[in-house]
């Protein structure tokens, strides 16, 4: 099958490297020219249980790709979804699949105003990776992923993109409620990347705080009242015991978020709009109260404004 | 006039120092040993205009003080109010004048657990002071106070204290409402300090941010609707604009505000409880929401977990 991964990060280098390895004919596209460049000269370097491999895969930046590939994975940085989806337009065919794995809400709406609806498949993935340096990516853990098709009628087609999926070991499963499962791990994310960020400490430290479980309350608290505008019903106490077991060192602890990592450590901007800006934004269309969501966007886009000069 | 100055921080330091020079017999009162010792052991080192002078003048640990005085002046830290109290009980006489030059809300109630409401002077000082390391205080710029006494048929003693402060040049003014301005104050440090700790930025940087404006106008609405349950009518556009104005660096644009001081630099607790946590405190009471000071107040006492092991 030929396969473009959209945004070849971390997650979209694995991913390719995997279908890749599995038989498929996969080509990254990215927008940073020196990884691209790096992957062409001495293939994409990929990191596994100690041992680096060199794996020849065709890098492109957006503007170069010319091939119409039959399956798109889009694995970009959120707020980098639409103008990706842009300067790639002329490769999305009539029949070419279209699986969204980003992080965030409100990736669909964006998706539908270039590819057609029965061609629209989303998904939310555990799996997780590194990116070293240009060209060099090293593979941490084990994951699955979860898809399903936005129009009803495609649900054979979303089974056959898992069984792609699954025979190069992704662990893909068919989800009946794909929509429930990205909103949840939207919640988690919101509750720790902008609250870490801000506070600068680990998932471990901002465990350990007197008001954590306050905080994310009220947080998942606004996440739900958007969410059932959209008929999603989240389970408020559900969700705060998920986020809570991150807190343990053996699982997420020790971690530092992404957007911490993104803001703090690298002085780049963040997916806020995207987590608990989108709360916001929707409160406000919605004129449903979100303060904590609101104060939370506000001040993780001020520390944007300060770091990066 | 027997003056005893209650916090000997900066503050009290420098109107001890005035009011002595003036001709009044003062002593001081804190619960920093080393403080006090030096105080004792070198005089007062006070910097004026680069002239550096020792000033004897008395001071002693709470629970060491004997003497009832006519005036007691209370400088102490918000959170050390009450503590402070309790010790030098023995020492408010039955005709001992009281006035609390503090900032934050809440410390009228506080003192009149200890003191005849007749005998309680609320004041607002805009003087500035610095302490440079324990018995040496730096004198910077000028400034004034307002007083006003708590029962409406003190106000001739008020005036009395006014004259004591003016004769040591301290610009005392008698005020009408002085209640109204301690609140206007609040909110002043209420949209400055959590933020700028929060953000960790001086108040140049703070005002220059986009959402600058957008922050301040939320916080100081909730502290407007806190006030109005005291019969207490605040100008929100007004106390915006006295904000704003702040974020000059000809005026306090280059500063940190205190509490950044406190925490960010120095790793201390905050006074976050008798400002925004005030308002989170009093709207909990009222059953009005203040959720941009709730959240201020959690992430203010969150960040003191995480610096102050």
């Amino acid at each position: 099958m030929k396969i473009a991964i959209i945004g070849a990060g971390a997650m979209g280098s694995r991913f390719g490297y995997m279908l890749q390895h599995s038989g498929n004919d996969v080509f990254l596209v990215d927008t940073w020219k020196e990884h691209v460049d790096t992957i062409n000269k001495n293939g994409l370097l990929v990191e596994e249980n100690s041992k680096l491999n060199s794996i020849k895969i065709p890098a492109f930046l957006p503007e170069e790709v010319v091939e119409i590939p039959e399956l798109i994975i889009l694995f970009t940085k959120s707020m980098g979804l639409k103008p990706m989806l842009k300067s790639i337009n002329k490769i999305i065919g009539k029949n070419t699949q279209v699986l969204c794995l980003l992080n965030g809400l409100g990736h669909s709406e964006t998706i539908s105003e270039f590819v057609d609806i029965k061609n629209i498949f989303m998904g939310v993935t555990l799996w997780t990776s590194e990116l070293i340096c240009p060209g060099h990516v090293k593979l941490t853990g084990s994951g699955n992923l979860e898809i399903q098709n936005l129009d009803p009628t495609m649900g054979a087609t979303a089974k056959k993109i898992c069984q792609t999926l699954n025979d190069a070991n992704l662990n893909a499963i068919y989800s009946k409620n794909v929509v429930l499962s990205i909103w949840k791990k939207a919640c988690i994310n919101g509750a720790l990347n902008s609250t870490c960020t801000i506070l600068d400490c680990n998932i471990e430290e901002f465990g350990q705080l007197k008001n954590s479980k306050k905080i994310i309350t009220k947080i998942i608290q606004e996440f739900s009242q958007i969410a059932s505008k959209y008929n999603i019903s989240l389970n408020i106490d559900e969700i705060v015991k998920n986020v809570e077991q991150t807190y343990d060192p053996n699982e997420a602890g020790e971690h530092f978020p992404s957007m911490h990592q993104d803001l703090i450590q690298n002085h780049r901007l963040t997916e806020i709009d995207y987590i608990n800006g989108y709360i916001s934004k929707k409160g406000k269309e919605f004129d449903i109260p979100t303060p904590y969501n609101n104060l939370l966007t506000i001040l993780v886009h001020s520390k944007e404004e300060l770091l990066i000069k």
